[in-house]
């Protein structure tokens, strides 16, 4: 039997509030299971733009990665968000190390080609490195992603959260029985958008084709649950949408999705 | 017989001048011994600060870290300047893992105690993980540390580079015979500071004292004299002094320090 593995990634105002950071670090730590944490960060990024001078390039909701946009977020995913939360999880009595994909070359990517639109230094994943971060696991460690990968030529890449946490389930299931978490601000996909307990509790492939079609789900949670199917293709036991409260004891309201 | 081990710190002009930078991490990369580089890179911190209309608070050449000075280090030490790095480092094939003193709980330290001055958020180190580290080591990795530890308590801080590279070097010689390097824009202690040709070639505690009183060392070489002879009181093998040129093949000149 394979050993378990939690992966959950972070997102939007959970990282951006202080309190629901906090909270989710501690539900997080005191999991006895292997575990790997992937985070965002965009708002604030956004916001040392600002303070900087420089208006975030926006493009259908993903960021535009200029090369001063590319150094924003290296100092604030790889910096200021991944190292404050690697020292609230060593708090926590949880031995966290947090990684970029350049890191011990675990996240190997390209440099979006340009089509229509041309992304900049955004990464397309090619290879996870899952001998390196079993190793990592072995040692006790819980490694930390922040949302950046790299080309093993010298460039780092911006690369989408969701993504890297789907391809680090998918990489690392041949070796472990991964469950993959999406923890955000809503409790779960919902049926109505204006109604947080309106959770869907349990979406198939079918049922998300149908949703699609009447419009439920829609704008960003499309390339969420089309990670979400990539990763149960592979072989993922279990995906999980839903909010900060998702590691409580007490059973949550949550989305889980099923192929 | 113990294993080899070098240990390289990096400063000032060698970190902000890129063709400086890359030629030094092309010569360290090509080094077939287990190895660990330490960096600083207040000039990049202090010209981000000015970015942000912050002026960067000191006191006899030290940086005094109020909450905004340590998210400025934290985002250029462990963001652009360590993840920057770790991308050539991986680009040049030898596989690096950037690291704070956060980061699988490598160095942990103690705010340091407001006397005269308040330093803020700056650390002194209290102990170092050896154990994983040689571990990180044995898994084939070259960890890069940033001048940042951590208290254990959440808190992450400002950490002189000079003085980790000497508690990562002395901590490090229980298993392996440690080198230190300390690498910065001269070539070595110079006898005449405006003549970067008069190095001195050896200087040994009866020596360092003379120099000493004779004023030749002064300012801020001396916290780093102080640390290279304490590395070598705790059994540090070989500890020198010298800029980016240190590790090139052809005999470099440099100053190596002795009991």
């Amino acid at each position: 039997m394979k050993t378990p593995l939690i992966i959950a990634k972070i997102g939007g105002k959970l990282i951006d509030t202080p309190e629901l950071l906090n909270e989710f670090l501690a539900d997080f730590a005191s999991l006895k299971t292997p575990k790997i944490l992937v985070h965002g960060g965009g708002n604030i990024a956004s916001e040392l733009a600002k303070t900087m001078g420089i208006t975030p390039k926006m493009h259908n909701g993903r960021r535009i990665t200029d090369a001063q946009t590319l150094d924003i977020v290296t100092m604030t995913y790889a910096g200021l968000i991944n190292k404050n939360i690697v020292a609230q999880l060593q708090k926590l009595g949880c031995n966290s190390l947090g990684l970029s994909g350049a890191d011990a070359n675990s996240i190997k990517a390209h440099k979006r080609p340009v089509k229509d639109i041309d992304y900049g230094f955004a990464g397309d994943i090619d290879a996870i490195d899952s001998d390196m971060l079993t190793a990592l696991l072995g040692l006790g460690l819980t490694p930390v992603f922040c949302a950046l990968s790299h080309d093993q030529k010298g460039q780092l890449l911006n690369t989408n959260a969701d993504t890297i946490a789907a391809s680090l389930a998918s990489a690392l299931s041949d070796s472990f029985a991964v469950s993959l978490y999406y923890c955000f601000d809503k409790k779960g996909v919902l049926l109505d958008v204006n109604d947080n307990n309106s959770v869907i509790e349990s979406i198939d492939r079918s049922q998300y084709k149908t949703l699609k079609e009447q419009g439920i789900i829609a704008a960003g949670m499309l390339p969420k649950l089309h990670n979400c199917f990539m990763a149960l293709e592979n072989e993922v036991v279990k995906v999980c949408i839903g909010d900060a409260t998702i590691f409580k004891k007490k059973r949550q309201l949550y989305t889980t999705l099923t192929l």
